[in-house]
């Protein structure tokens, strides 16, 4: 059997990432080959990319399907926009947006790095303070992380468009929605936003392999004269083969199409407000949980609390990555460890993409039995009598079932 | 899409069966149709004849896997080892063997008809009786289910066998296993079982289709005189075809061959007995959360509390269908209804099967928001508590991954 | 890998039965078990019992779905409508045929056997003859296979009925459809058939495990008083479970009831008139290429020759077994024997359910070299260009798409 | 459903990619996501990076499993071994080879291009001349295909590496490997190749979505000073995580690791010599129907003919893209189009990756039909025939089944 560990019962898979996919997903994918320059490949595609603007809240964005992941999603807005040596002001909150600006060094920007505690959101007074000083518009990019999955922390971007606004400031809006989009509130035209990125393993609830990139008009009139090096994520290909209906430069993954299709049939069934609502409750849910635990949220301020991933900080005298490591060997149970600065201080709960309340509990109390074990004095059932209280409480998440 | 009713998330099934398939199952299922009269598919089938056996805990039974349901393996049962008119002593304790008794009825068979009230075990006393004043042997058969799945209620064979031996009567024992085997202790050999029977859908934890009957050497022996008419449930068939070392005498299932093929494989690499065990730990828990939720076990006595389905029953102020109705509409969880005299008093619990202890813990969180719901002043939480306070203290399921 | 034999590409399935599976219906029964007593199955079920009447063509009929095969199928229309001594003429054309008196004998029946030579058709004069001097409608049914799979010929219904109806005979026409239904020209209510009944692994190109019986209102009617032993495949039990609306006495496979939704879809889609054209056009191309190989029908009248199957007849120094065998070992091709009586003489090519022009072909150019192999002098490419050229200059298959 | 044409029986696929999946590979990717960072999938990395160094035949190389198509393995293959600047010597003989070449000169190369007429391979006597001259080693790599898809021929790297030996030059060799690895004799160690690659969907026979590059101890000592800028695919993220055992610097394709785990068990056990013959044997038939038909092959020589895909030139009277659709929609065929320089004027039939010889057969009695129905005056049988008599003349494909 090709599995390399097998344990009675379904794997508990609260990662931030690759998430839960759905039953009818898989079904769409279990598939063999086809030509992608059939008739029937560009005819998919073609209602794909417009079906696919909405989860972006975009009527005026040009999406992009690109066979890569959400680093390489991140590699495909920075390079179609920004020259080498462009300033981009870029905010350092956890382990994800440092990889981000890693990348942004390395492609050859000037990187004005905005630096928050781990835990924090972005710092807009700073970012205030720079565009007042930016007369000239050096600032090229601001780039930011719409929700860190490494710390749980979810950044207002209505402020920053806000503080652009206000400064009148020309400086293109880069965002990283690998772990909000489809699960968050997100509003790419009405919060002005430039590139806006996921991938479609997080709340599309897919395998991985697609990035999904939306640029604005004025993403793509940059991309005419950005100088960046780029060849298999350069824009101007997919533009060149949308113009002639064939849509793909090179090979798209068969699979990951008809699976993008039943992924959004299934987001737009459900609702895309009310799938965010879902991501609200079982996140509120989440946090009950870690309170009535004892336990603190990595995300210092409720208001940048996450509805995607909940970061526990676990008490010093415990080492978060045997938390992880327990759950998965003797309660089939994925956990997200902590990464870099926080590693050993939080675990991480996935609570986003696929999922119901019923799920979410069986990982808490899974969550529970492990904190137990590792010697923290939890009351077993706490956690799960809180966010059930909370969940019994507020509005179902299925209104019409036969 | 030919889903009739979705929901975010996956279905938590806990009837007593159909039950959930592992997924490696599926995979293997996930397949074309082949020739099954090519070499191959008798070369699967003989291994899997051999295979099969293991779950009954026997060496000398002849297996059938007949392409048909539980109330099929019972007719094959009773029509290849009886004649019309023959005495069965059937115990009657709950709505499963109330069917079969039903199906005995209506296939001329003369039934001795052994009550009990339902949540109670059958009535070996009254069998007792009935063998020491049957010198003349009149009794062709004992027929008994094994695990009532109505009621959660198990019965002694091994006490059956002893009474039998102590009279030393012929009659045949005739076992339903559907909910017991591969999940309940089952020794076929050891306890003298002369049909012994179960359906892919329970324990083996595969789709419904394939009953799997065994018949010892006696009944082999039977099946030769019996005179009820039968030809699609004639056991001669295939034995004809056994003998040619073709095996089908009509086409069978080939997903089903597979899926068997790997059900069996992950039942072996588990290990038979730690299946059992599993399905001890699960069954537990689920007693110590309905104790602590304050509610009934439908099966009277400890004794005989079953490891696969436990029947909660409610106050009287609540209609249990009602539980049903809304945990499936507002959860996404499948409870068994309580069947014809329990109509509307119990509610039930499947846990048999492909799980392991998030699912059941899940299951059980969902179960008290239900019971909050309809009216029931039930602690949130309480039930968890006190399954995971077992659980998280006996021994793990999976005891070796990587 | 649970294969027990695996080599490069595609197996070529062309045994008339289990047939090839449509893609959809294999992703649609790609799936996890469900409660089937939740609203949702009965939902499903309620529209697929409508749905199916319509590949029997009937408005009137009652149809009903078994968990068997097509043995149990035919044990469920006779046992239903017929009591122990009853008088059926049955006609002998074929191994099918020949396994279905069996049964009508065991059954306990009066058969009143009219054989043919295998190859010919069923003896209509014979029966004329009977029902003439039929004045007393000793007669109860007529049987008769639609298509005699292992001859490949395929008999007139509409001429029985209008036999009966010259005579005015009450006798109930039970037809066994199961190489023919969803392939070839079949009408129900027309026909006057009382009893019609199909498996699912053959023109519906499903799996195998559905018995799919439909009754007319004269069936239904003679069920009420029939008294053949029946409890599997008793009618009534279903019919009561029809009343309540939730449809199954016992547990269906979720996974064949999904396929068949998909696999009516596809059939509704396609046009069942359009595949009854495309059995035929795929039937004549068959027939073109044993033609040119300067081989024998089996079947004698070209008004009988089957469009689901082609029993082929080999000269006498080849033994047809070693063509079957040689076909799956060396081209990965699976050819039917030739059973019983022809078995030796003729191999079988089905060409029913799911398939196209290129599978038949490719077939074909199979058989060709499979023939050349065993030392018949056929000219390779002989047999596919006489059906190239039959089909190149036939009515397309797929008039529509994109 | 979601699928925008569908037709009765198989898509026939014989495009040059992407190619027939086998159905064991479908079915080990029919699966959930899983947390790539458990100790599951580093174990199962370790093995497949180990195993699939074998298709290669490299035991010094060291491979890399990127998710991204054959494009981007182009760019790993590029940026991570040179510097812009850097004189590199391509081979024009193509539409890939131009595409290729296109990238590299985009990606700020010097490329020193030498053109062939397309149909002709790549001119080493240029190569040669270029060599002799460049005493100063100003040639920093030679870029070649080692099988161009567009035009059906296969270059000779032997050859290529016996130049680069005779005049001791340093210059590293860079070869695609997308159509011919897997399926033509390849030998990376023994030819002294640099860095080779292909994609997932070629003759692996998997779906889309993975890159697969293997780099030489030279090309990775050379990745060590490269300056092209390089963040997604850049190697030293990957080795930094090979080192630290956890292989993946981001997220994988859980569905595609299993899937290729089993693509290569297949392909080990056929044998990969075995896999290339078979390539061998079909690529020859289809020559020889090729010929039987009077039309001539696209490849001017006959020691570069290409057994992974054949491109047929067509009359001057005949649109060879009508071909190419009307196969598509008439008989549910795909075929591949001719590209840039020859389009219209050839087609393409694929016949790599996992295909045996009737599925060939029926592919070949279709573009038989296909060029009739265009007008071209082709016997019907006539390529099948002339095929069918090598194929059955020749060695089997199935040596051992059971």
């Amino acid at each position: 059997m090709a599995d390399y560990v097998y344990g009675p019962g379904r794997n508990h898979l609260f990662v931030p990432g690759p998430v839960n996919i759905p039953d009818p997903v898989i079904r769409a994918m279990n598939r063999q080959n086809e030509d992608y320059r059939s008739p029937a490949i560009p005819a998919l595609t073609k209602i794909l990319l417009e079906d696919v603007k909405k989860i972006f809240k975009t009527t005026t964005g040009t999406p992009f399907l690109i066979p890569t992941t959400g680093t390489g999603a991140w590699e495909s807005a920075l390079t179609n926009t920004l020259s080498p040596g462009d300033r981009i002001v870029s905010f350092l909150i956890g382990q994800f947006s440092l990889l981000w600006i890693d990348q942004q060094q390395r492609l050859g920007f000037d990187v004005d790095v905005v630096e928050s505690d781990w835990g924090h959101g972005a710092d807009l007074t700073a970012l205030e303070r720079k565009l007042r000083n930016d007369t000239l518009h050096t600032i090229k990019a601001v780039a930011i992380v719409h929700n860190e999955t490494a710390t749980g922390v979810t950044n207002d971007l209505a402020a920053v468009r806000r503080l652009l606004d206000a400064y009148a400031h020309p400086a293109l809006l880069l965002v990283d929605g690998v772990s909000s989009i489809c699960a968050l509130d997100f509003h790419m035209d009405e919060w002005g936003v430039d590139v806006a990125l996921t991938g479609s393993q997080k709340a599309l609830s897919m395998p991985t392999g697609m990035g999904i990139v939306c640029a604005s008009p004025k993403a793509l009139e940059a991309s005419k004269t950005a100088k960046s090096v780029r060849v298999f994520f350069d824009w101007k290909d997919y533009l060149r083969f949308y113009e002639m209906g064939t849509y793909w430069p090179y090979t798209p993954s068969i699979q990951l199409l008809y699976g993008l299709r039943t992924a959004l049939d299934l987001i737009f069934e459900e609702g895309l407000d009310n799938v965010i609502k879902r991501h609200n409750r079982l996140g509120t849910a989440t946090r009950f949980a870690v309170e009535a635990w004892g336990l603190k949220n990595c995300c210092q301020k409720e208001e940048c609390f996450s509805n995607t991933v909940t970061a526990v900080v676990v008490p010093p005298y415990i080492d978060s990555a045997e938390i992880v490591k327990h759950a998965w060997k003797r309660y089939n149970l994925s956990l997200g460890l902590g990464l870099n600065k926080v590693a050993g201080k939080v675990f991480r709960i996935g609570h986003l993409g696929n999922l119901n309340e019923l799920q979410l509990l069986g990982c808490l109390s899974g969550v529970e039995m492990v904190l137990k074990d590792v010697g923290y004095p939890v009351k077993l059932g706490s956690g799960v009598a809180a966010a059930a209280a909370y969940l019994s409480n507020s509005t179902p998440l299925i209104p019409s079932r036969i």
